[in-house]
């Protein structure tokens, strides 16, 4: 019996409510030997308050050693084992974009590049074009039409820009191609399996009408296309769990990662005051509630450990309105670590709590990555937190008699 | 996803060195109830610092409660999953020796026995001849020859020997011929499958010439085969993590381990001093580093508690001299534990240490089991030890954006 199998065999329904606050790249690491770490450092009276109430510990994103990026680290909290369940590097950057995927959706990431008289590539990457002069291109490519598939080219950032095709009978299989050199010429989309033969074909031809229409481009003349993939195939929320999710994210990942587990997004915040006033509004309509708070990550990526240190602090501040909420279950944890002194994502097990009046107590007075060690959580894979948030919240029978 | 198609997606090589110091045997149990372990008894100055600059834990060598073998103890550490990936009992036989094994070769333990004038077993280990008789068995040995297969045939100890078929179409898959009874003849070598049939044939054909060159040994006029078994298809260091590994030991069984993982044997030392001397002379040349002390073990065997306790102690005086070298990651840990009090291998976690730059502190400043149980490594499957190595060593990139 797989975890999934179980979950859907014991969920039950019931008027609890959960929320988890995911405090982005929470995680973090001393500066200095023997120094404190970000979390350590920032003086947090609320969190501290529900570690003493709550059980506390780590949670592992995918395995020891592994530093996931924002698709499997959200993948394991929401519940998916994310080396089961992968996000094609295309279906990110679409769901990157707010670009909402269907089910016969194939998304491929675009670099423009400069070719020369000869068709061969002498800049990879097009001279790194301004944003706006790619948005420009990427208009001009609106005039691609491909008999019996609907085409979509959005701009990302700089040379970068997405394509995705929609029609009957598209598979992800089709190979990079991009030759990872200059002097040659782009590759021809090439099938990996047989199931992709006219995806490939397709991309062929949008490849053919693009490179018409910027023949006369000075340095987006050519491009590459790589990481072609179709939606993830992810049950649901409300299939796997019994649960009405709502995400109330900020930045448009987070937002898509949460669309493909079937959350519906709630409001329309850009601070995390607009995101509790969407939870607060949308508080009686939902059982599960995704709370997305971006800057503990961008913080700690900058390599600004006091940053980080008042982001956290912010995130303090704002816990009691969510616990006037009367949440059944609340838990605040990270996607991964992301320690200011690494400057990127890590691999260091996340600082969790989960508090509700189920828990039991692990005698902690702090929430930090010192303190989590001893937590009652233990150190625990992230796909297993889900099980704990629904046990918490008496949201599953017993298995077996 | 397996995990060692992981380990080869994210592998990124870089100069960071890292240097896995396997103390055998390392973990232990107090001679009485409140007493302290070996590694508790023992001064331990330099373990104690390092423990204060890095991250603790406790490897579990196979699976809570399982004692592993040398064989499987080291696959575990060196990060494969001793379940799914087994060296037969003839191949380590022949790994510890010193043979070094062609991929076709078969490999099968021989015993010497006694048989009386009717061919039946009359004694199982021909009065356990001494290993100077058996040598000069061996040696008569030499003059089987077999069409189309080349015959090794070498002294183990007492009444124990190794042989090995090298030749196409070799298949380990043959079944013991010890019939683990006296007054009954040894078996026929059965092939346990149609691809084995030939080397059944093969070990028939030894066999019976064998106990014509034999008929006149007073002692061991006959000989049992057991555990035949092919070199495990394991994949290399250079493969997997895209590491140059090098292996410093002593005794020709790590040797042979380190050996069957693409480790390059390096130095010929016969002391902890000689195989530091040898890790000084190869520093440049290796990204990756074994160090097997085999002494913690062998008290361990012997229930020599204070033996084991000086031969910890001989191990933490050596650490310094590794310290100058200034490994990016450092880690000292156990293949398995051998209580003094228990004299033999067990099943109980290993005392496992990581020092790097990128761990992240844990607030201990003792290396010892107890303290272990608080460290920041928790208690995990020695299988995962590779991949924190090669994390702290930033020689991941990150699975998935």
């Amino acid at each position: 019996m797989t975890e999934h199998e179980l979950i859907r065999e014991l969920a039950e329904k019931n008027a609890a409510k959960i929320v988890m606050l995911v405090a982005d790249g929470l995680g973090g690491l001393p500066l200095e030997p023997h120094g404190r770490t970000e979390l350590e450092t920032a003086r947090t009276p609320h969190l501290d308050a529900l570690a003493a109430r709550g059980t506390s510990g780590l949670s592992v994103p995918v395995l020891p050693g592994i530093t996931p990026g924002s698709g499997p680290g959200h993948l394991g909290l929401f519940g998916y084992d994310p080396l089961a369940f992968k996000i094609g590097r295309g279906a990110l950057e679409a769901t990157g974009i707010g670009f909402e995927l269907g089910p016969h959706d194939v998304a491929a990431r675009g670099n423009f590049c400069t070719l020369d008289s000869a068709g061969l590539i002498t800049d990879r990457r097009a001279g790194r074009i301004p944003s706006e002069e790619s948005f420009r291109v990427v208009e001009r490519l609106q005039g691609v039409r491909i008999p019996g598939v609907e085409t979509f080219v959005k701009p990302v950032k700089e040379h970068r820009f997405v394509v995705v095709f929609r029609g009957p009978g598209l598979d992800g299989g089709v190979a990079d191609t991009d030759p990872q050199a200059t002097g040659v010429p782009p590759l021809d989309p090439q099938p990996h399996t047989p199931a992709a033969a006219r995806t490939a074909e397709v991309a062929k031809e949008f490849v053919r009408q693009a490179r018409a229409i910027l023949a006369d481009e000075k340095k987006a003349s050519g491009l590459v296309l790589r990481g072609f993939a179709g939606k993830p195939r992810l049950p649901s929320y409300l299939d796997l769990y019994g649960l009405r999710a709502a995400a109330i994210a900020v930045y448009p990942m987070y937002k898509g990662l949460a669309r493909l587990v079937g959350m519906t997004l709630v409001g329309d915040a850009h601070t995390l005051d607009e995101q509790i006033a969407a939870l607060e509004t949308c508080w009686n309509d939902y059982d599960f509630f995704f709370l997305h708070f971006k800057y503990t990550d961008s913080t700690g990526e900058d390599g600004a450990f006091e940053q980080k240190v008042k982001r956290i602090e912010e995130l303090d501040a704002a816990l009691p309105r969510i616990e006037r909420l009367r949440p059944d279950v609340l838990i605040v944890t990270g996607d991964h670590s992301t320690p200011s002194k690494l400057q990127s994502h890590s691999w260091h097990p996340v600082p969790t709590l989960l508090v509700a009046d189920t828990c039991r107590p692990d005698g902690l007075d702090a929430f930090s990555e010192r303190a989590c060690l001893r937590g009652g959580l233990g150190q625990f894979p992230a796909k297993h937190l889900m099980l704990l948030a629904m046990a918490h919240a008496l949201k599953f029978g017993k298995y077996g008699a």
